[in-house]
């Protein structure tokens, strides 16, 4: 097509178009191409999105003669004619991005309706009610999302009519009642907006098309690709589609479904329907709708043929859909399809049985699975044997066990969030505007809705429990209260959810680790054959070794000590060492501490023997050991008014030394290798007790360990050599003392810029290169985490000055540069120098990403995103160049 | 000479072999070369020196050898024989390095005295008492130097003489006693060592050699060089030279002086001689010697053929000299010379009218004036008017003036400077080990010596104030008092010295700006004409503008915006604006400081009419400008007990804002361009009063005004193109509502790490860039500023993990290396961006250096470092290749 082409017919695109006409309008043209049986319509493309916005939120000239022109080849495709008062062609308008943005857009169904055309839907569908009916939603729809008048003010008006006639449901309200509804909508319309309800289907639909294209830019859509990484300039295309209606009678309906099952992957349709319904029933969770299942009992033919339909949809697409269709008068359309979003689980699941299948091969398998998303199966898991009492059970929609304080609205939830507090959003049900309070709670709760409800897509892309359709909650918004039967809970109050299962409890629940199944482990045994990074674990502990073992990691990439010094056993010890009035009293302290260090290193060699464990040197300031300053301020004055002279002095001493060592700026003060420069003896203890623990290990067990130390916040090649040296001696010793002989490597941090600047002088000296990309970004940056992410990152992040949180994900053009500098000026001094990252950044798939680009050796990462990083390491080996 | 020549006759060196003979030696080799009278001797090479510490502190093989050979030349020059009974040979063996070290290391006189040649000496020189005195001296200096026996040790022997004569100076003490004291002598030496004095003038000479090589490493020749930069490995020559005596008799004399005047510059000899003395006399400050002039009256002939000497000298050089000369029995020897160190003021009109006398052009004369040293003339003095009391009058060392506690120990200055206050070292006289003392010092007071002695060289090397041998000091170390006639001072008791005249002051004194003489107007001019980088400065208030015009600045480099909201009248306004509740409060505050900016900055703009000057909008963290958080803690408990309820809550209130404000690394944290973007309110108001400045002064006062606003901390692009917007809005406005038409700049601070990464795409936003070496730093190193200098930094420096402090001295490896890819990112985009730096190191030459040769347009220092600047840029331009 040309450039000034902007409408295309379904018949004229196809899949491979999806930039221009959007997901679903691709997709419908696909469908269309393969003989699906898919209402007519048309496409405007998302070239005419972009020059709407670049002429000011105009239409772009020519569109509407071209709309009007393809419109006439569906009206001779469906037989109707738009506007015509005998045989109206009534029409879907509904906005359709590149990428899937669930929810976000506009939506306009029935458009063509009128005082007129009315007439004509009733008479052709044998059914007045219907056609009022049609008509009553088409002017709400029209009058929130084109006209922008709330939509309570409707529902008000709608309820007012419930009230009067005593029905308790909308489908019990009869035509006379309706059409005295439609003349107060219309009332409502020019009261609000000053002009009378358009009744030209025509100015309907440029007024819809207008609508739908302003909607790229509200609020919420924005707020969403903000969140997804979804550029702004991509923006949407706009599909017209010859309405079909599943809320005819008894032989109609509607519904959606997935060709295999999202939670589980269970090769079954999955999906659920309404009879006699327009879609907009399903989606809303406004009525609980029927297994899909059913379907089968209900309308045996459709079934049928809505499987066929699947199944052509899965062979042709080789992946699992998610499915919109409408039943009219027994008739089967597919209004819809696209990927299904689905659980880690069922991802899993899903792309392995393709491949048994032969649909898909293992790399594509590999691709297939989100690596973020497999966190959702590391999920702690409610405890089966908890005691906790089970207050209720909705439907496990995302699963996965949370525990929080009762919210109520999504702001409410923001807020808390924000500050640091765990939170369940309890809601009766979520809506679109309500995403921001999602984002920050740990779980969904909801009293309304189906397991494809609005929080259940949501929470499920999120990868965070929910639990929906839980009827038996009584959600009070303007008291702020949820009771459930004799309980009442209110804002704060602890709940927990598991939304494998559906529970919810009352307060907090014990939880376990999940168990992972044997298509989990297959799949990442087909991602190690791919990948070239080694994925590391970031482990302290014997306990966090071992999980790092099951989850697959071949190496320990740091070993932090520090919080060996923090146990409750030790910390008066580690004191002592740090205030020690003289050397000897140092000495003392230290030898202490030194057989406590060795044993933690025993267990963590023990647990890693065979694979490479970086042990990591003291990192923290001493000072984080001490007392708190304010605590110490308050004993004292509490002293003072005491008059206990002896016990002030004492923590009036205590006191003055903790001023003393306090810091302006501790992150950048005196840490890292500089206590080790100052404090030599505090290295060698450490040092002694690794190579202590090694002997051991080697001498007495006879097992294979591979220790290497690394030096903390190195920044000039003499902080570096300095401390090894340290190192080296302690090594030696323990060789001559013990008999033992055991090799090791020294390496160190790259963390600090300079660092990174002059890699070639530090390599001299290092076997190993470690990028701490924590400090890193600190320091590249300027940003002090604790600070930034409290005090202005969120609103860097809201406003676009960053485009990701560059301590979640890596930033190339900054940090990235460094890492590639210190990368090749260390391989320059070094070639077989061993560089790896063991910062936050080395679980996030779009850091590994880079990590192999650049030509990192290995990741380390928590043990829980082990398998992300090895599934991500997979991925990028097997889309990158050979 | 081959690599195995390890010993060169003075006759066969000259001045070129510095590095081979070191200074005293090439020296005393050129001067024998052209003819001046120089007792004979030979120079062990440096070559020597490093094989010595190659092979483990000892002689290396075939020196002995060569030693002996070259020796038996000298004994034919002189005809002399070295241990011969009746005419022997005494020498002198001195240290000598490339570089001057005065004082660092050891001498040692009359070598090859021994109890037969002491005869022989005695027989010769017809006076028995002088020759006993020689040996007497050799002993001890032998024994002090070679076998480390403590000087008090050998002091205390020569007290017990000196009383149980009656005697009050050692001159009185006769021949018989001498001899006596010489066993005693004897005797300690064996007691102390386990052996007797050596006899063997051969195994004498090669002991003093070996010490005198191992002296290059003692404590405090490491920290002098440590201080001025030296290289360890350089090593030091050894000069063996026959002794010729000063203390013969009154026909004898030993003398030092400068070839002009080391203070003013004066074209007059300059210096010190003592009639029957030694040289180490003089230099040692014992005796109170007499100025140069009077041996024109003393000895006529002698003082014609020494300004021969000094006229043969200088224009051989080409330089001031600086001369140790003996006379023995009315013959001129002529010791050493060397380049003679001066005052900054000597320095100027040395160099200006050595080019007026036509010895050197214009560029050796910028070449000759350190321009470190210039910040002496730019010292404070004294104010003429003060009312203080001189107390005593002393000699003026080295200019300047000084206040500070009376410290009596240098170990006591070192620990109080450290802590940051301000010291007076008051000495009797000062010694090598003293350094460390002085160099924490403010400036130096003595009670004893000359122009010449050690505390007055180092003070004046150092640029500090330095009054010595001031008489009327009465200083008793033992119980740490100072008394001046009825005054009495106890350490830490406050008093001023004013090294410019020598007076010594009560408390604290009144000082007042220099005053820059012609030659240094004449000397910068000249500077200008060489120089390629521009000089501007940093100020902050119109006071600051014009001091720094006045020292020659082009343009303001860095006006800060923040110490105009510290101003006493404006914090409560300026803290409203921060604690304000809603927005309209906050504007009121900041329309209330908007007009005080404006006056600011009409003034500083108004004193650089014709300049440019950048205005940085505010960096400092808000919570700068709020009372401090202990501070608060402790009204709230006050209140507490007094249980004032309602000042209490308005306490806790604030309090808590204050807290919620607090940073754990503020230096990292919400400050810069972060605050001008999440409160856009206050870089608005700032920028209008820029604005509404420069339209006042170009409408109102015709003015010329180049304004350039900085925005700093900027990190990434999108932060420097949202504030830019702010400013560039602003100006605009400011032009519509005045009518004035005005052009200005807009750029950013190059300090954060990411910021030089990615000057590329923040070139695109800014026209000039200024980097920020001091932020810079603390980040590239990972450093904060304050913590590292009180808390690693100096053990650092003394361990050589740093070969500089880079606070101090750009890090050329480091920071430099961002610098340059800055640079060359940013002119990539933009090929005209103008790039300057601001930091400190802004008027740090070395700095300067590598500013110059990355290719940087300006520097900008504090006003008082302009000249300095300007002499550092001149001097690179000159010697680097066009």
């Amino acid at each position: 097509m040309t450039e000034k082409e902007l409408v295309l017919l379904f018949a004229d695109g196809d899949a491979g178009a999806r930039e221009l006409l959007g997901g679903k309008g691709a997709n419908l043209a696909e469908m269309t191409r393969i003989g699906l049986p898919v209402p007519p319509g048309l496409t405007i493309t998302t070239i005419a999105c972009r020059r709407f916005y670049e002429e000011g939120r105009r239409l772009p000239e020519g569109l509407a003669e071209q709309l009007a022109e393809k419109l006439s080849v569906v009206e001779k495709q469906t037989g109707k004619s738009f506007g015509d008062a005998q045989n109206p062609l009534l029409v879907s308008v509904r906005s359709g991005a590149a990428v899937s943005m669930p929810g976000m857009m506009d939506t306009i169904l029935n458009l063509g309706l009128n005082d007129e055309t009315v007439q004509g839907l009733a008479a052709n569908a044998n059914d007045e009610r219907f056609a009022l009916d049609c008509f009553r939603r088409f002017i709400q729809m029209f009058g929130n999302v084109v006209l922008k008048i709330p939509h309570a003010r409707f529902e008000e008006l709608l309820a007012q009519k419930r009230v009067a006639v005593g029905a308790q449901y909308d489908y019990e309200i009869k035509s006379a009642t309706l059409a005295e509804l439609i003349e107060d909508y219309k009332k409502l319309v020019l009261q609000e907006t000053g002009v009378s309800f358009p009744q030209d289907p025509h100015e309907q639909l440029l007024m819809a098309v207008h609508a739908v294209l302003a909607s790229w830019q509200n609020e919420r859509a924005i707020v969403y690709r903000r969140i997804h990484h979804i550029p702004d300039d991509l923006g949407t295309a706009v599909n017209v589609q010859a309405m079909v209606f599943g809320n005819l009678g008894a032989d109609c309906g509607t519904g959606v479904l997935f060709t295999r099952n999202p939670n589980t992957g269970e090769a079954v349709l999955y999906g659920e329907y309404l009879i006699n319904a327009q879609g907009e029933d399903v989606v809303a969770g406004i009525r609980t709708p029927k297994p899909i299942a059913q379907l089968a009992m209900e309308m045996p033919d459709v079934w049928a043929e809505l499987q066929a339909a699947c199944r052509l949809l899965e062979s042709h697409y080789k992946e699992m859909q998610d499915i919109e269709f409408t039943v009219e008068k027994g008739r089967l359309y597919i209004l819809q399809t696209r990927s299904g979003k689905r659980t880690a689980q069922a991802a899993v699941r899903i792309a392995i049985e393709m491949v048994d299948e032969g649909l898909i091969d293992r790399r594509e398998a590999l691709r297939r699975v989100d690596p973020e998303q497999l966190v959702q199966l590391l999920h702690r898991q409610v405890d089966p044997q908890t005691d906790s009492d089970v207050v209720a059970v909705g439907l496990p929609a995302s699963p996965g066990a949370a525990s929080g304080q009762v919210a109520f609205s999504a702001d409410e939830a923001e807020r808390l969030g924000e500050a640091g507090e765990k939170v369940i959003l309890v809601r009766p049900e979520t809506t679109p505007d309500d995403i921001h309070g999602i984002v920050q709670a740990q779980g969904v709760l909801t009293s309304r809705g189906g397991m494809t409800c609005h929080a259940a897509i949501v929470a499920r892309g999120m990868g965070k429990p929910a639990v929906v359709g839980c009827e038996a909650l009584e959600i009070d918004l303007v008291n702020g209260t949820l009771r459930v039967g004799e309980r009442l809970y209110r804002q704060g109050d602890l709940i927990s959810i598991d939304g494998t299962t559906g529970r919810v409890f009352d307060g907090l629940v014990e939880t376990i680790e999940p168990k992972l199944g044997a298509e989990f482990a297959r799949l990442l045994s087909w991602a190690d054959e791919e990948a070239r990074l080694e994925v590391y674990a970031n482990a302290d502990t014997p306990a966090d070794a071992e999980a790092a073992r099951r989850f697959g990691a071949v190496g320990i990439g740091l070993c932090r000590t520090e919080h060996m010094f923090m146990a409750q056993d030790r910390l008066p010890v580690v004191q002592d060492m740090i205030l020690a009035a003289n050397e000897e009293e140092r000495q003392a302290a230290l030898d202490k501490l030194l057989p406590m260090q060795q044993g933690d290193f025993e267990g963590i060699l023990r647990a890693m023997a065979g694979y490479p464990v970086i042990i990591r040197l003291l990192d923290p300031p001493l000072h984080e050991f001490l007392p708190d300053e304010m605590e110490l301020h308050k004993s004292v004055w509490e002293l003072e008014k005491a008059g206990d002279r002896t016990a002030l002095a004492e923590k009036q001493a205590l006191l003055t030394k903790v001023q003393r060592m306090q810091e302006a700026n501790p992150m950048m003060g005196h840490r890292g290798c500089r206590v080790g420069i100052i404090s030599p003896e505090i290295y060698e203890m450490q040092a002694r007790a690794i190579f202590q623990a090694v002997a051991k290990l080697v001498g007495e067990e006879g097992l294979t360990i591979k220790p290497e130390v690394m030096i903390p916040l190195v920044g000039h090649y003499r902080e570096l050599e300095a401390t090894r040296q340290v190192v080296v001696r302690a090594a030696k010793d323990v060789q001559a003392q013990t008999g033992v002989k055991f090799s090791y490597k020294v390496g160190t941090m790259i963390e600090v810029p300079r660092a990174a600047l002059t890699a070639d002088e530090i390599a001299t000296y290092a076997e190993f290169f470690s990028f701490g990309t924590n400090d890193l970004t600190q320091m590249t940056f300027g940003f002090s985490r604790d600070d930034a992410e409290g005090k202005f990152l969120t609103h860097y992040l809201m406003n676009k000055i960053l485009p990701a949180n560059p301590f979640a994900e890596l930033d190339r053009n900054g940090v990235g540069k460094l890492m590639q500098m210190a990368l090749e000026l260390g391989r320059a001094t070094r070639p077989d120098l061993s560089i790896g990252i063991c910062g936050e950044h080395g679980g996030d798939p779009s850091s590994i990403q880079f990590c192999h680009e650049i030509g990192l050796d290995y990741v380390s990462c928590s043990p829980f995103r082990v398998p992300v990083a090895r599934l991500a390491a997979a991925q990028v080996a097997i889309s990158s160049p050979r």
